[in-house]
C-alpha cells in the first residue's frame, strides 16, 4: 500500500502560537491547508481583523471552540478559492469578507458559507476584513439582544475601539443618540466625527454624571460595556427606566455586587454575550441580519470602516503590542 | 356661592392604615369613595386578591404610585357602578376583574379602562378577583419579558403561591416544562398536580442540582424568581445557555454578587420588574395580551384560579398573618 498523503497536502502560511505568552509568542510557520466541509467556502485571505480576543487567546485563555481552526484570527476578507458541494451562491474569485470562529491570520481559511458577506460598495477588499466582526457583535448585542430604538440614548464604553467606532454610526444612523466614554481627547474627538454627542473622558469625569446631565436625569437605555465587574454598579445606576445594559467583554473583571433593588425599580436588564462561540445556523443568522441591516448603511457612506493600520501578517506582533498599548483608534488590520 | 361638597360626597368602607405596623395596623373605616376620570370605570367591589406587595405597604415600605389610591389591593373582582365620559366596552352592571395600582380593600374603586378584563367562563365572579394580578405578572414576565417557548424549561420559585400556581399552570398549557421549589411536600404535590415535572423541597434539596439533573446538565431556559439577592448566584448556575433570569421579589435581599463571566459564557441575562409602577399604557398592553393569550385558557379550563381561602374585608388582618405564615396554597381573597 502506497500512502499519498504527503503528495497531496499543501501548506500554507500562518500566524501559530507554539507557546501561549506574550506577542513574541506570535510565529510565522508552514501549516497545512485548511479542509473544506461541504457546507463550507475556501477563502485566499487577503486581511484580517486583530481584536481583542485574539490577544486573550495567544496567552492561551480563550481557546477556540470545538471544530474552529487553531489559528488565531475572528475576520477577514478575501477571494473565494474554493466552493463546498453544497454551497450555493458562491463562485472562485468572488471577493468576500467573513466572520470567523478562528483562523484568520493564514493565507487560507475555510468558512461556513453562512459567515461570508459581499464587500460593500466603496469599500476596498483590505478594509472589508475590518466590518464582519464589529458589524456582527454591534448589530447583534445592541439591536438584536437590547433592541435599541430610534430617539433612545446608547452609551458606548471605549467608544474609539473597533467595536465601538461601528456601535457609534450605527446607533447615529439609526436615529439613536449615542454618549461614549474613551481615554483621550483626540479619541473622544473621533467619537464625536463619527456622531457621538456625549463625550466623557473615563480619566477625568464619571459617566453616570455625565449621561444623567444630558438626558435630564433619565439615564441612557442601551448600554454596550466591555469593562464587566469594574463597571457594574455604575453602568446599572446609568440606566433609565427599561434600560438594557449588554455586557460583551471583562476587561474590568467578572464579579461584581449587583443590586437588584434598583434594577427592579428601572425595570431593567444585564445581559452578557460573546459572539465566537454561537453555534454556525446563529452566526448565520445574524450575518443575514448584518448584510439586510448594516451592508446598506456601508455603501451609502453612513458607515464606514474605521482602519487605524494596515500591517503585513509577518508584523502580527507589533499589531499586538499596539492593541495592547490602547492607542488605536478603529480597527487593526494584518495585510497577507 | 353656596358650597353643596359635603351633601355630594359619598362614603364607603374602606380598610386604612392609620399607622404603619404589624396585621393589627389594619383598620375597617368610612372613607369618601373615589373620584372618576373620564378613562376610568368605577367598580362596586366583590372580592379582592391579597398580595405579598400589600403586606410591604402595610408596613410602610412601598407607597403607591403617584396617583394611584392610598388603599391596599392591586386587583379585585366586582360590578361596573359608572363609566367615565370616554370609556367604551363597559356599561353599568357588567361583572368584570380588574389590574389596579392600590384601592382593592374597599367597598368602591375607581379602575383605569385599559386594567379591566371580563369575567373568564367558569370563574366564580369572587375568584375572579384572584386572576388579574397573577395573570399579569406571569403573562409580562414569563411570556412577554422571557420569552417562554414551548419545549423549553421554567423554574419557578415558589412554586405554591399565587404567582407560582399560575406560572405553573401557564406554562405546561403553552408546551413547556416547569420546575418548581416549595418548602412542603404538600405544597409540592399541588404544583405537580397543576403541570409541574420537578419538585424540588428547598429545605432538604438543592435546585441547581435538581433541574441540571432533570435536563442532562443543561439548566432550565427561564426561571421566575421571587428571592433576589439570596438566589442569584445559584440562578445564574442553574441557567442554561441562552437562559433568562426574571426577578420579580426580593424577599431574599437586594444586593449579592453577580458573575458576569458565567452569565457571559451561557450568554445569558437577569432581568427585574415590578407592575404596579408601571404607566397605565402599559398596564393596558399587558392587561390585553392577558386577555388575548390566557382568557382563553382559563375559560377552556386549562389554566384555574387557585384559591386558599375567602375572607370577609373586615378580616384583611388574618389574611395578612395568613399570607405571612406561608402556610397558604394559591390566592387568599378578601369579599366585600
Amino acid at each position: 500500500m502506497v500512502t499519498n498523503a504527503a503528495a497531496t497536502l499543501n501548506l500554507m502560511l500562518a500566524i501559530t502560537v507554539p507557546t501561549p505568552g506574550g506577542p513574541e509568542a506570535l510565529a510565522l510557520a508552514e501549516v497545512p491547508d485548511p479542509t473544506l466541509a461541504p457546507d463550507e467556502v475556501l477563502l485566499d485571505v487577503v486581511a484580517a481583523g486583530v481584536n481583542r480576543a485574539d490577544l486573550l487567546q495567544r496567552q492561551g485563555h480563550y481557546p477556540p471552540p470545538p471544530g474552529a481552526s487553531a489559528y488565531l484570527g475572528l475576520e477577514c476578507s478575501g477571494r473565494v478559492a474554493a466552493v463546498g458541494a453544497d454551497v450555493t451562491g458562491w463562485a472562485v474569485g468572488d471577493e468576500a469578507c467573513a466572520l470567523l470562529a478562528g483562523g484568520g491570520y493564514a493565507a487560507r481559511v475555510a468558512v461556513p458559507a453562512g459567515q461570508l458577506l459581499p464587500v460593500p460598495a466603496g469599500v476596498s477588499l483590505v478594509d472589508a476584513a475590518a466590518l464582519p466582526e464589529v458589524a456582527c457583535t454591534v448589530w447583534s448585542n445592541v439591536f438584536m439582544t437590547a433592541a435599541l430604538a430610534p430617539g433612545e440614548w446608547l452609551l458606548v464604553h471605549g467608544g474609539s475601539s473597533g467595536i465601538g467606532t461601528m456601535a457609534i454610526q450605527l446607533a447615529h444612523a439609526l436615529g439613536a443618540h449615542v454618549a461614549v466614554t474613551a481615554g483621550s481627547a483626540e479619541k473622544l474627538e473621533v467619537c464625536r466625527s463619527l456622531g457621538a454627542e456625549v463625550l466623557v473622558n473615563y480619566r477625568a469625569e464619571d459617566f453616570v454624571e455625565a449621561v444623567k446631565a444630558a438626558t435630564d436625569g433619565a439615564g441612557v437605555d442601551v448600554i454596550l460595556d466591555n469593562m464587566g465587574a469594574k463597571y457594574l454598579a455604575r453602568n446599572v445606576d446609568a440606566l433609565a427606566a427599561y434600560g438594557r445594559l449588554v455586557v460583551i467583554g471583562l476587561q474590568g473583571g467578572t464579579r461584581a455586587e449587583l443590586d437588584l433593588g434598583v434594577l427592579l425599580r428601572k425595570r431593567a436588564s444585564v445581559a452578557a454575550t460573546s459572539l465566537r462561540a454561537r453555534p454556525a445556523a446563529e452566526k448565520a443568522a445574524i450575518v443575514a441580519a448584518v448584510r439586510e441591516h448594516v451592508w446598506p448603511l456601508v455603501a451609502s457612506g453612513a458607515v464606514r470602516p474605521i482602519v487605524h493600520a494596515r500591517m503585513p501578517l509577518a508584523q502580527a506582533a507589533d499589531a499586538h503590542r499596539l492593541l495592547e498599548s490602547s492607542t488605536h483608534i478603529g480597527k487593526v488590520l494584518l495585510t497577507v
